[in-house]
């Protein structure tokens, strides 16, 4: 802990100017670097291996396949854009049948402000609960960019086998309703699931999840006795390999705009630009109060403080870093970003504690003034910029905007607007809970190689469950799917010969032995 | 020029740094600031008003003004949309039979790498030649917005008297072909025009005139022998006052493009925005550049160099603006622009030097990523600012390019791509010019004020005839209209009881003045 105070104090933000006065780039302020605690890595021959057999149940899943890959396409068939607010309330109702179909106890749409969320229950009189995260939106879509129709849900030749095309084929309704499938099969087989099920499905994941608190509101009481969390997720490559992640960072999305008024320039509309020379310039005023944010290269966020309370890695953290290290391709990564480099240089554990640990501030998108073709001259009244900053655990949005709007303020620019689009916490879960043991085990039956990452750098609403309900959280499962928010998104059904993912039997299988597994443990 | 030297010398840019670290705010940079040689006024009292009778002309006038304004009409009702390509080679061929029609010896169309330019010369075996710069093409128009359609030109009943509505029909169809119904009138009653008229007609002036000098280049041995060049202009504002503008500034324009590449930052497509730990931004980037490029409140160029070479007001500018002074209202300008207050605070002569004198850098727009609704989080792989620069008399469009460049390139901004898309140097006319004294002496019989600037903020390719050929020229001619690149565009042509301005009547005479002026000038 004193180690990490003094990273902190020795990397206080300066202010802007002192960057650039700096004789040598090393004396430019830097954001504070983290250390791993350990140079041993997580030993995961010490989890044991699922070894139970359901094969009644597998030859189940076998026989009525096609059945299974049916209800899937029936779910990809129905368009639930959030964005476009298209086929929403079809999807949840649904879905809300299926569990009803299901046998859930309890099945019932969630009103929110927004889109509706799912509630279900299955009581099967278990010691154990798993509860199951859905989100039962899906991106837009333009379907000229398709090979295939988007809600067609055809069945596709690729190289990797035969692939379910569709929006949704892998986020998320894919290895969802592969879930659902699986839990068909052990009660069409054993007349009952091992386990309680709450389902607690979200309609607007892909906005954001802005009203999903108001679902687990409803059912907060009731979710705090689930035992742990199941996103259902293909995490495996094509190669076979899983990838389990048991965080995700948290974030702040603004939008800041720049309008003239009392400081200076147009307030109502754009003027002829000719007049630049005797009025200020609402779109040099946001790039000015942008710059001040970040240093030079636009890497070290200079908000005072905004890098204070950073939770450096733990050790379990820094095991999990440890022996995924080897895994990592930095070169593969940048090929497929066409990125010629990580900033500094950075590869290998040094770019994982970066992408981690360290609070960002992007600029998704900027915009003000004439941007068509050619030439128009005008002085803009208004420029406008999204913003987000991906935070760390430990790190509040709220505290993280009122920070930005403090230094603001400080420098004169108290005219520039903030308005918040979004925002939560990061979320975290640790390696040891039963739900992840579960899975681990599960996936060491199946899977020749898994990697588990202790936190991503992208983010999800899972602090719902890890931070407000206290619960373990774990988004993963067998499969492979790619083409998320893209054109010809896909999920692998029948693998080719010597592709080592799952295909959807396979898929189902292991999801039936997490459900038995985790109706075990304790 | 010792003084003018010493001013900037004191005003060399320092760093963007020094500023930021700047005790107060009087140590920053600050650009050059240029005083008047002196506190007399230009003497309009001196010029003697013209005091010829062309009677039977004017009653020609009279008689045929229904003529008159179908020949308008004609005109108004040929869409000519250079930036669509709509109706411009019919319009071109209009124009061309217009002038044969006229008698004009020579009227062909200018063949260019754009939109023809259409050449006239009318020889009246005179001793002065009046050289005309025309433009026949018109702004886009949204039909929807019109209270009378775009291209119907129907005269309509406004609050100053009867008008024409029409795209184009002030800028600069109406103005022009009045012009044009005042030759018809001089030659109908007198056989003949008391000077020669050159022609030279551009296709593509609301694009900036990419290709007009190419019609210069086919007639600059002609066009060198005129004695001075007309752009019928109307010039009044509702209440009869007359501005005549003796001078245009030059303008830069031009794209900066920051794109991921060696430097760092996705090259091909934008990335998940979570990658911003690791990945450098090209919206920062550009954010990071164009910051360089002034002072914190935007409003001095931190360009080395940017300021050398601005022409001071000279003794004749001085009287100019002093004898313009009173009649100046910032206060009203003020509220029509919605600006609150001019850069510095500025008013009276020190806000009109600093539109006059000063260069400018402007941004026009810029834009990023994602700019739609809501939240999409993304890392993009480009940003783009559109940027011009408004250039008083002796800068070099050119010439400021490569400062710009190098200095982008200094501080290490070598990837940022700067494309030009147009560019050309101010232009400058004496007060005592021929030409110009023949009008001033003209409006003197008809307007009760006149107020003479020698320059205005924005830009015009008059650089064509002023730099190039030495000529002098005059945007001028009596009436009145408005709306120009705006919707209900109108040139007035019946004013009401007490409505000061020129109708189309007046507006014709005093072209028809302003010829025979001409023709005894020297």
């Amino acid at each position: 802990m004193l180690k990490h105070l003094l990273i902190l104090t020795a990397a206080v933000p300066l202010t802007a100017c002192e960057i650039r006065i700096a004789d040598s780039p090393d004396d430019a302020p830097r954001r504070p670097s983290y250390e791993l605690t350990t140079t041993a890595a997580y030993d995961l021959d010490a989890v044991a291996v699922y070894d139970q057999d359901h094969a009644a149940v597998y030859d189940y899943i076998d026989a009525t396949l096609p059945d299974h890959l049916a209800a899937i396409q029936r779910w990809l068939r129905q368009p639930s854009i959030s964005a476009q607010n298209v086929g929403i309330q079809e999807m949840a109702e649904l879905l809300r049948q299926d569990l009803v179909d299901l046998g859930f106890a309890e099945a019932e749409l969630v009103p929110t402000d927004g889109h509706p969320g799912v509630w279900g229950y299955y009581d099967a009189g278990a010691d154990n609960t798993l509860a199951v995260y859905l989100m039962y939106d899906v991106q837009p879509v333009n379907p000229d960019d398709w090979l295939s129709p988007p809600f067609d849900a055809e069945m596709i030749d690729h190289e990797l086998g035969k692939v379910l095309m569709a929006r949704g084929a892998t986020n998320q309704k894919g290895p969802q309703r592969a879930f659902l499938n699986a839990l068909e099969a052990i009660i069409a087989v054993d007349g009952k699931l091992p386990v309680n099920i709450m389902i607690a499905a979200d309609g607007e994941e892909e906005l954001g999840s802005p009203h999903y608190p108001q679902v687990v509101d409803a059912y907060e009481n009731r979710l705090r006795q689930a035992d742990g969390v199941l996103f259902p997720f293909n995490s495996q490559t094509p190669d076979g390999k899983i990838n389990m992640i048991l965080g995700v960072k948290g974030i702040l999305y603004v939008e800041m705009i720049a309008t003239g008024g009392d400081w200076g320039g147009p307030s109502k509309a754009e003027i002829h630009g000719s007049y630049k020379a005797i009025v200020d310039s609402p779109v040099w005023r946001l790039v000015k109060a942008l710059d001040s944010l970040t240093s030079p290269d636009g890497n070290t966020i200079l908000v005072p403080d905004y890098y204070e309370g950073v939770r450096p890695p733990t050790q379990e953290e820094s095991l999990l870093i440890n022996a995924g290290i080897e895994q990592r391709d930095d070169a593969q990564l940048q090929e497929l970003l066409s990125v010629d480099h990580w900033i500094d240089g950075k590869t290998g554990t040094d770019a994982v504690i970066e992408l981690l640990y360290q609070p960002t501030l992007n600029i998704d998108g900027i915009w003000g003034g004439y941007t068509g073709e050619g030439t128009k001259t005008i002085l803009p009244h208004q420029a406008s910029a999204k913003v987000d900053s991906r935070l760390p655990p430990d790190l509040d949005p709220d505290e993280a905007l009122a920070k930005i709007r403090r230094f603001l303020d400080q420098q004169g620019y108290g005219d520039i607007e903030i308005r918040k689009l979004g925002g939560y916490p990061a979320a975290q879960t640790s390696v040891e809970t039963p739900a992840v043991q579960a899975a681990l085990s599960v996936f060491k039956k199946y899977a020749s190689e898994i990697s588990v990452q202790p936190r991503i750098a992208g983010s999800a609403p899972f602090y719902q469950f890890t931070e407000r309900l206290g619960l373990p959280m774990v988004p993963t499962g067998m499969g492979f799917g790619t083409g998320a928010h893209a054109p010809n998104e896909i999920m692998l059904i029948e693998p080719a010969e010597g592709v080592a993912a799952a295909g959807l039997a396979q898929v189902e299988k292991a999801y039936v032995d997490f459900v038995y597994a985790l109706a075990q443990a304790k």
